[in-house]
């Protein structure tokens, strides 16, 4: 709890136009390279700055990782957080495809380090898709010679169409943050639809800031953001091989971040990462909600996040969210299951601003007031614990639809 | 892990027709009393014995637990396990309720005890239905006494018909179990469906036994079976208000139960109870397959068991197996993300007895096999962990289909 992000009256957070090739100093190529079969579905992306930059990561908690994964971990570890690129594909997750995945992954980050001119170890690899899969190699080394030659400024869109699999749209943002010092600006894009829940959970992130940072203050910062936004978002509780979350900083814009300027980077990844994240969840598979969950009063963050958690991963809920249903009392069972020890009679529901559950009792009197809300597509729970405390945390979470299991019942074969 | 259970020589459990009305000692009646909309609809039961007898139960771990719960916790702590009869209606949960549910499950105790001649401590309480709603009391009490007045040997299905929800099918068993010193029989009924998860979640039992034994060992043996039958199922890793087990023991076969043939008890507990959870399981909403999910090669029974429930709540597993897919990726995902420790390049998968995944890699040219047997109705998936020891677990879930979320999206609305 050292890290409490304000507002501070030195940072001022705008929403600006473009991606990951909105901030100075990086460009973005996107092509098709013959892993997914249609010939128009772009399937790989490279990102790159001008020289190696700071970086920063953060991956899956599953233990099966992926291959580029590891080859990923182990480069930032070489360079102590530093990165000339990132290569990406989608259409194959090269997971659980043994010693030639790991072949597979360095050579992607080789081919793309040959075509820029840097070390291997500065190219970060990622790879979203179907699972157990060989990466066509030689189709994907040619493609990185191709996404590295068509590189430019505004590349970011293509790029952020490359990492699609069976997301609706393309999820891209960034923003100017003015300080004191002057401005600097952060850009991003996100990859999710199905197996997203916290912890890195399938789930692609890129960002990219030309501030200038430490590659340790970066990641810390990186870190902060991640924690309220990537890792606060869940569409079916599922954790991916694969997921990951890169940050590059150019230092282009000639603002320098230190400890006294930090909270303006953090506010400027916040900004960029909740926009993503929250795009990821209205994105997921079936999704026809946003749905968020705020639980308060409890008597830490982390028992207001496991609350928040259990309601947002319940199948009860959201298949009634879906039906528009203020169905309080699967949102009480929820929280009573998820461990953390709370009094019944102290708990208050409320669905869209509208108290449903108090003392013990429902208010369903307010029931059709409740379910006008759940017609729209932007959903907001929000339960007290009344443990006392005023801390709380939000949860984002989609619907549960008939779409998704049509989806995920037929994806692969 | 002082309680093994083996099958012994002097035990053998053969099928025997009829449920909790089988064993010799009990009778059973039910009616409509009107809670439930339809005239044909059964929704109230009433199952006692001669005289009070040897009674056991156990009761769902959510902080939110309904008022039946409350109160034949406090019935069966006073009579230090002696009770005379249950009493269980269906269409109400009688949860969330407040002081006046209370009343009212008392008041369900008390009319049973009128009716049957015994202190209300002696009956037992149960509820199971829609959530937040009071129940209609005088209905209750009407109904009450016309079951008790219409109770009978055979009555045991009619009361198994009047405890479903949305169950689609009613569901009892009975066993006879044949020692040295005679034989004895063990019978039971189940409800189900939606919210169902281990630990006693959103799930009535009833089990009974012909057997002589005392409370204590009664409850012993009730907890050891239900450890690997009510609690290794899950349909969809709720929990509910309302779950309870019961098991009652008139004696009346004359077998009395000890140390040494205490086996035998629980063997014939294990068997009933087996039949009934798979049963609630493949009466799960919208169910069209029942999975066996069994992990074994864990380093501790617990690690196997989580791991187990991991992969047997995984959305993405269960819509899968509904769509006949051999995704061994999702259940490697499932397992890795379970919090267990294991070596990946040591786990195994089988998919109907099919290896698909050993030694980091998949082995495809078997999934078209595997897709074979995703078409049974009932399907086997064997993960081994390859941590050394012996030690398995199995849990059973169900699929997930598009009628889970219509069922529910629409259930209470």
């Amino acid at each position: 709890m050292a890290d409490v992000i304000r507002s501070t009256d030195a940072a001022t957070v705008t929403p600006a136009s473009g991606g990951i090739t909105a901030p100075l100093g990086f460009r973005a190529g996107a092509v098709h390279c013959g892993i997914k079969a249609s010939p128009s579905a772009l399937d790989l992306a490279v990102l790159a700055a001008e020289a190696p930059v700071s970086a920063a990561a953060l991956f899956t908690t599953n233990l099966a990782q992926a291959a580029p994964v590891t080859v990923s971990r182990a480069h930032i570890e070489r360079t102590h957080g530093k990165a000339r690129a990132v290569v990406v594909n989608s259409g194959c997750a090269n997971a659980c495809t043994g010693p030639e995945g790991l072949a597979h992954a360095a050579r992607m980050a080789a081919e793309t380090a040959a075509a820029l001119g840097c070390a291997p170890d500065e190219v970060l690899v990622a790879s979203t898709g179907v699972i157990g899969v060989a990466l066509k190699i030689d189709r994907v080394a040619s493609g990185i010679t191709a996404a590295v030659a068509g590189m430019s400024r505004g590349g970011g869109s293509q790029a952020a169409r490359a990492i699609m699999t069976t997301d609706p749209f393309p999820k891209e943002h960034a923003v100017t943050v003015r300080t004191a010092h002057g401005s600097f600006t952060v850009g991003g894009m996100a990859k999710g639809s199905g197996m997203i829940e916290p912890n890195m959970a399938t789930m692609l992130g890129f960002l990219t800031t030309d501030a200038q940072v430490s590659p340790a203050l970066l990641r810390k910062a990186l870190q902060i953001s991640a924690r309220d936004t990537f890792n606060a978002i869940t569409v079916d509780g599922e954790c991916s091989t694969n997921d990951s979350l890169f940050a590059l900083a150019s230092g282009r814009s000639g603002v320098a971040i230190d400890e006294d300027s930090y909270p303006a980077l953090v506010e400027g990844l916040l900004s960029v990462s909740r926009e993503l994240a929250v795009g990821i969840v209205r994105g997921g598979e079936g999704a026809t909600k946003v749905i968020a969950v705020t639980v308060s009063g409890a008597r830490t963050v982390d028992e207001a996040r496991r609350v928040a958690r259990t309601i947002a991963n319940s199948p009860l809920v959201k298949t009634a969210v879906h039906g528009a249903d203020p169905n309080w009392g699967r949102i009480v069972a929820a929280a009573g299951r998820s461990g953390v020890m709370f009094d019944i009679n102290r708990l208050t529901v409320h669905v869209g601003g509208t108290l449903l559950f108090e003392r013990g009792l429902p208010h369903d009197e307010s029931a059709p007031l409740a379910a006008e809300h759940l017609k729209n597509d932007a959903v907001q729970i929000d339960v007290n614990l009344g443990s006392g405390s005023g801390v709380s945390a939000t949860i984002w979470t989609c619907d549960l639809s008939a779409e998704y299991v049509r989806i995920n019942g037929e994806y692969r074969t």
